[in-house]
């Protein structure tokens, strides 16, 4: 932590923010400005928010963190990327870039199975497909819930792909985690650190969506709550950040890639569907994703994109699909990854 | 809704825009344009959210809801404000502004005590004081948990302050409920639907935070889920929202306090704490938050901001709140309320 | 300046460095923290954006500021608020607010001076009026340009209030001051470097609107290019920052009256209107500005909206207007100023 | 224009709604919904902001435009893309993906010669320095004016490269335009309309820079200023939003690339420097743009990153940058492009 005095602060104040500091275990440093006095407070500062309330003290200008707030999740503890077993056979974090693909929300047999069915044939290797489902209404479809994980259980012995499907309520985590292959958190509870507690005491991958207004760094603290309950295997998602723009229905944060590269050893995965929200959006986005340096990919499609019921706008037909990971190929051989 | 066609759309696209308006139960009604057409699709719109969906349609441009999404919090349905029972003897939504303060967390007897007494002696008339805290980093305090609604279950007992507290779990609001006297929902979980709804299935009045990036809009939405289960004492609180400006911790969006009124029968309640982050800004906030037309305030009172175990930085000292609430009494005389 | 090594930065890094700090000017000073080091590079930081580029030096982490870049619009330089003259007998930032009023631009004779006698007889003392009008689109309504200039000096004439009025074109600079008593530089030109120059040559009062992604920081430096050249007399505007909320046009950032009134000695105004963007918002906004201690307000009013050319939905009808001022004398009694 | 009457507005008010649009020349067509009326007003609602003044009027909601306000920009006007002459021999909105590169400002002759003689050896197309420097301090290095012009056009004769350089003040168009290929504005100057009318009277093209917290809409408009004046030459440059992440300079939005494909003609570049800020975050960022359809690059490269004056830390090094190209060439290939 550096401790910014405030110009004119007293020397009487200077000692108390010192003595302060080693009352709670640091050694204080002081550099003595031209116009201020700074003080380094050294020793581990992760965990340690009650030093920010140094900044109540008379003379304090502000309180600045040095380090990052995270260790599980850092490079700094797993300088290498860490490649994760999502089923047998199938790993993300390494050279196979890994498309998973499906609907919004199951709705019905015909509907996930047509559309389980396409999504194979095009070349994705994980099912995507919500049972519970946070609506913004209550007045809203709120998802088939246990009858959808039997739906998704029975496209995933259709097609033998791994399923990936959200978990809303602490409550659900042992139901859900006894159909999913993936455990996923949506964008909503990036924050609900009962739930991702929960999740850090399960075997099985958890895919952690970003909030709309979540930072990077809040982003990997929310990963180190599931990893420090003892759950290493958490991947990423990138989903889209609310600005100001209403063209789209989130901003692509793309250089969220790289900047999560730099901090992080945990893959990452790009949500070019919920990100956009318009189904025209999305194909430049999945190439630019995987320019950009992502393990894998989160794509809505739909069988009948002009009655589904949630999220229809964002959703590619089958046939779209199929193009774009044909096109899709390219791109990840530039990026020297495999699909 | 507002189905805007296309510029240069063919009438069999318009017509089969029209048909699969009548699909879902609606009546279309076009208007043909100077340069493109639109079709009104006249029905009730709420709840349906499959509309949405025939902007995957050809030839259609984008789809536009009229409609406010909400009903039960809306003007609409209840035209005068409620007028919400807090504890015998107090309520909110009236003549009367409430003043709900105390500590961020509950750290110790003598921590709550001590407050507890301040708040009161100044004129507050709810004690705050978080027992459960939903903590960016799993390794921070994370709260006195059920130790802590015991100490803040004692400190009502001393003081004759009804209790706010934070419920984070769904699966501790009984536990909560049976200590607190008004359950609050933090801004983390305005989108937490599992807990929102078992909130509204209990017989006690709720404080809901609004989310870091949740909109007028979503919020009233996220009040109808606690409206719709049966629980119609809701209370609305702004407590700032996340925009790109950092010499605060959040943006005050003092505006919400009109929108809200406009839009809603609901209480408002401002947090200047959470949205400044800095002692020295909430005086002013909270003058201007009742000056706004605010029903009450939520602030945070530490008697030791400078060892606080969390937000020290923003909780005002005992003897700065005794201060403010003196100068309130002439801003809440000029509003034409009650102190 | 504190430039944060990397960790596992080498010792070699480390000095080239510090002797890039010394080559620069500066005194570098190394803190050995737990697992970084910290170098504090001690002088006078400002005026120095070349430090920044250390970043690019092998083994430095970041580069973070400790100084507030600003010198003459800081406390440091001024401790005192600044009292400025608008015109004879009128001056902001003291014990009187100051309420400049009128429409958003001048449309004609009959449409000003109606509306300038309006806003006079409820106690405004300045009139503002748009004769250069900066529109989003090249074919909307652009002022009258100098002959709007004529009818504000009309006006002027008729009830003896002194005119705000925008500058847009550095070429305009001049003949906009044979008119003007006050120079408003809109949101869209916060950072129009050659206008602020100009005007810092100007001998008349400048009012500088933040621009709508704008921090205070650099709104400050804004106004520092204004001071630097050598006229001490700039008015701040907060007029609403752009965010992800659309029930309002922008989000007034009502705390930024207190965060200004700390780090600046300069008089600071509130813009109801353009942050909130529909009349029926305004006078609640009206309140809360004073209430938060700024030193004046600046509204529109139009004597009929719903033909004005130009933002009508936010403009108060001269009835309206009476009443807000009428209220308004409450809240200035309650925060210690006149009206 | 929708005009959405209120919930209990009275016929009186929506005959005078429907009265006041035919007297602005629109054909009013009411819609009777089942809980509100709506009124269509049929005609060319572009350059009408008038319109949106209805909002004032007894018993209106809101007002919601139906079409783009933008003509020569939009597809309608123009399906084809755009293919505009950047100098003899060079286009940029066909086949050929254009680069331009170099320092942020020109600085000296021996920092822009072997810096342009670097870009130019890795396959860059065109040059890029600034002269005049809009700086957020006003004493940070402002440029060096003529002089870094006369640099620039000595850098063309060594290396036969156009250059684009920046134009700040509407009074150095004719300056700047006598020296540059391509006249740049940046982003603080996208609403500068009095500097857009100007350069739409230039027979150069323009590099327009989207702002910190532009929509796509208001650039769309900015360039229509500079169209409609006369200048068809607009190469629009999205350069990353404001919003609240602070682990990059500010937030690239690369999903406006696809939105502003799908609604302009004009070709679209991306600059991943200003909108990452870090070097290390550039390339990703470069490969991504072209995956996602972008017409061209404007990248920062400076032989001396760490000595710069001005944005060193997100400065290429030339061999960095040169690898860059090498890999970009791939990724061009995977989006039907040439380099």
């Amino acid at each position: 932590m550096i401790i910014v005095m405030k110009h004119g602060a007293s020397r009487e104040q200077l000692l108390a923010v010192k003595q302060r500091i080693r009352d709670l275990g640091y050694k204080p440093h002081v550099i003595h400005g031209a116009t201020c006095n700074v003080i380094g407070a050294v020793g581990d500062e992760r965990g340690k928010a009650v030093l920010q309330s140094l900044e109540s003290m008379d003379g304090v200008e502000n309180v600045m963190p040095i380090l990052q707030p995270y260790k599980l999740a850092s490079r700094e503890v797993c300088p290498e990327p860490s490649i994760i077993e999502l089923a047998p056979g199938l790993t993300i974090g390494g050279e196979q870039l890994v498309v998973m693909a499906g609907p919004c929300s199951v709705e019905g047999e015909e509907q996930l199975i047509e559309t389980a069915r396409a999504v194979k044939a095009a070349g994705a290797t994980v099912l995507r497909g919500g049972a519970f489902k946070p609506r913004t209404s209550p007045y809203a479809f709120q998802g088939l819930e246990e009858e959808g994980l039997r739906l998704l259980d029975l496209a995933r012995q259709e097609t033998g792909l791994p399923i990936v499907t959200e978990v809303v309520n602490p409550r659900d985590v042992e139901l859900v985690a006894r159909y999913a292959d993936i455990l996923q958190v949506g964008a909503r509870n990036v924050q609900n650190f009962p739930l991702l507690k929960l999740l850090g005491q399960q075997d099985k991958p958890v895919l952690l969506k970003r909030g709309m207004a979540t930072t990077i760094k809040e982003f990997l603290m929310s990963a180190e709550y599931i990893l420090s309950e003892g759950n290493r295997r958490v991947i990423l998602c990138e989903r889209g950040i609310r600005t100001f723009e209403t063209a789209t229905r989130n901003t692509l944060d793309i250089s969220a890639v790289p900047v999560l590269k730099e901090q992080t050893h945990l893959p990452v995965v790009i949500d070019p569907s919920h990100s956009t929200g318009h189904a025209s959006l999305v194909p430049s986005m999945c190439y630019a994703a995987v320019a950009a340096g992502c393990d894998g990919l989160l794509v809505e499609v739909h069988n009948s994109p002009e009655t589904a019921s949630c999220d229809g706008p964002q959703s590619l037909r089958p046939s779209d699909f199929a193009i774009v990971m044909e096109k899709l190929r390219q791109f990840a051989a530039a990026a020297d990854r495999k699909l």
